[in-house]
């Protein structure tokens, strides 16, 4: 069989599967997550042998200390891991919910209904507690998944898809709901990405490299999982406590995260007074910071910061900085050079707290908040299979309900149209 | 300049305008709507002088009698355009619209709120109508839109176009919000669906070619508005009345339509006593008749049925029809062959019906009525930009609504993560 056969056929096999998982009832849904738990809890042994000859290959082929940490479970890990599996069976299951119901004049009874989506192919990098997430949400919404890891993970992952399926056969999970792809090279992407008519959804989690494979490729719809290029704007009505505060969680609490900022807009009238207490606070934090010509006039010891800055995604403890002159400036800043995630203004005038948030295009955006609440936890939507950068389907924290689609069900009594 | 930079050109300049769009009043839009129709109105003798040059040249390349219908305007179809125009006036507005409000116990307080979704490009064939519909829908929703139709209807949609940007003049639309791609082949539209991060979602409505063109080039999220392969099956314990009457209105009312039917499964139980009923009453309205084996066998004068017949839409009085020996065999055939459409079951079962809907996976499943209802005014949403045959974001009618994106606004008063 070539590669391209064997993505058709777990293609294939992944539709069957996804017309038997949409009738199996949310009891036994809830029991197949507590059994994938178990078997993760049972496995914990090889799935850490497997993550260290994982760890042990990534040492060797130099893979970056983020990459590695990223990379490495724990016996801790792996309890959290089938905690948050177990989570899942504890939220509300989205499928069959009623969204509208309704009469038209002549008789006919409309329901919106929510319906999984069918197969959905998840495409992620070196996070190995990724594969028992996306597998129990997915599980939990009725859709069939193909999960396709980094190849740094592959050994991970494999005993961690070993324990769900060992854990889905006791109990009875459709066979081929979970499955996995073995094959490194990014050719496989690109053949799941291409698989029309079969797979319904591909969600790509991941860098540069990863997402241009998926949309260079792609005739399924993409959900993408892109970088989170966020801000803060402390404009000249700001509380310069509270702004820095919310600068320094936003950028040093967990700094490797997509909703971590990465660029501090200050307005001009506040800069002087503003800028070299946040410079000082985030240098005694080890933040490298870099600045616009403006920012470098007040605090000199700052790196020139370069176009390429702007666009970036550091997920390390680095920050541009730059001084506009207005709310309206600050607005355009963001959405030229940002990535349409999450940013926040830190203002007490009513004024430039609407101008912002309603011309800032971001799925998030915040008045006198850290941008690290973008989560489907902190929003209090459940679990997450991630933070959409998209606009379409899901924006934000993308939980159970945007892992479902919806259907229309009319019933008449006859009725043609005239 | 090349085509591609033309194109790229139009995108930056949606993109300027959508940021504009998003800021005029209801009001604002309303008026600009009416100034359209009124234009169109004004200018329908330049349209339909342009038109009869389309039609001249359609004529002369050979176009089908079928395709010179849909591309043939007259004084009452340029009236009915310009009355569209002004219904979408008059329809709510969804923009701004709270979807749902909320506050966390961390203090959040939490808006999710539609918004536009920013430069829509839509590519359509030869309906020059459709050109005055997605304008109007575009606006109303505040987003800015690239109109890509048919070369055959180049002269009609310019003129059209021409009307719009003179009505949009007269009122304060942002230049550029309504943009008309001039170039005839399918060079631009492949040039089109590559502008990411300029065009935030592409609408292709068509045929297999124009769908091909753009799921293979396109790098940025498509809803397809695709064929329609609608089924009704008649149950054992159907009415026999009531499906030969749902069955001629979804066959023979508007042939042309995507929500037409194009194949009927009969329950073999009852075959032998519908059928020939059916073939009776669709003979006499001119329907041409397919069959499988079984079909044949009760009413000899059908033409074989192929496996294309089954995949086939035909938009024309033709007719496919199929024995089956259960409704889930009926489910596993619409599954199978459909294009998850409409589908109808005509039974008065309970447990017919219920597997029926829950298991066919269609965007509209009907009870005891026809499939020509799936229509965003048939099912009380408004007007409607096409029919979406993909599952993500718009699945089926695809009204004002969904049209538009949302985004979260989150209120705070300092608040940080720990």
């Amino acid at each position: 069989m070539t590669l391209h056969d064997d993505i058709v056929a777990m293609g294939q096999r992944a539709l069957t599967a996804s017309r038997l998982l949409a009738r199996i009832s949310p009891r036994r849904k809830n029991a197949i997550l507590k059994a994938f738990a178990q078997e993760i809890v049972k496995d914990k042994a090889a799935i850490l042998e497997a993550n260290a000859a994982d760890l042990a290959a990534g040492k060797t082929a130099g893979l970056s200390a983020a990459l590695l940490d990223r990379l490495e479970l724990s016996a801790a890990r792996v309890e959290a891991m089938a905690q948050a599996v177990r989570a899942v069976a504890e939220l509300p299951d989205p499928v069959g919910r009623v969204i509208r119901r309704w009469t038209r004049p002549n008789g006919l009874a409309l329901i919106k209904r929510r319906v999984p989506i069918g197969v959905i192919g998840i495409i992620y990098e070196a996070r190995p507690n990724v594969t028992a997430d996306a597998a129990a949400l997915c599980l939990k919404t009725a859709n069939a998944v193909i999960l396709r890891g980094g190849k740094e993970a592959l050994r991970s992952n494999r005993a961690i898809v070993a324990a769900l399926n060992a854990g889905g056969r006791r109990k009875g999970l459709p066979e081929d709901a979970i499955q996995f792809v073995q094959t490194p090279d990014h050719e496989a992407i690109r053949e799941l990405v291409q698989l029309e008519g079969l797979v319904d959804l591909v969600i790509p989690r991941g860098g540069e490299a990863l997402i241009k494979a998926v949309t260079e490729h792609s005739r399924v719809p993409v959900i993408k999982h892109y970088k989170g290029v966020c801000h803060v704007f402390v404009d000249e009505s700001a509380d310069h406590d509270m702004a820095l505060a919310i600068i320094e969680n936003a950028k040093c609490q967990r700094p490797g995260v997509c909703n971590a900022i990465e660029k501090v807009l200050i307005h001009e009238a506040i800069a002087a007074t503003f800028l070299p207490r946040m410079a000082e606070k985030l240098l005694a934090r080890g933040v490298e910071l870099r600045g616009d010509e403006a920012a470098r006039r007040i605090v000199p010891n700052m790196r020139a910061a370069t176009e390429t800055d702007w666009t970036q995604e550091y997920l390390d403890l680095i920050l541009t900085v730059g001084i506009v002159p207005s709310v309206k400036a600050a607005v355009e800043h963001i959405n030229r050079y940002g990535s349409r995630h999450s940013d926040a203004i830190v203002a007490s005038s009513e004024a430039a707290q609407t101008l912002f948030t309603e011309e800032v295009d971001s799925a998030a955006v915040y008045v006198n908040a850290s941008t690290r609440f973008t989560d489907g936890g902190e929003f209090g939507l459940g679990a997450e299979i991630g933070i959409s950068t998209d606009k379409l389907h899901a924006r934000g924290p993308m939980a159970l309900e945007e892992l479902t689609t919806y259907k229309y069900v009319i019933h008449g009594a006859g009725q043609v149209r005239s």
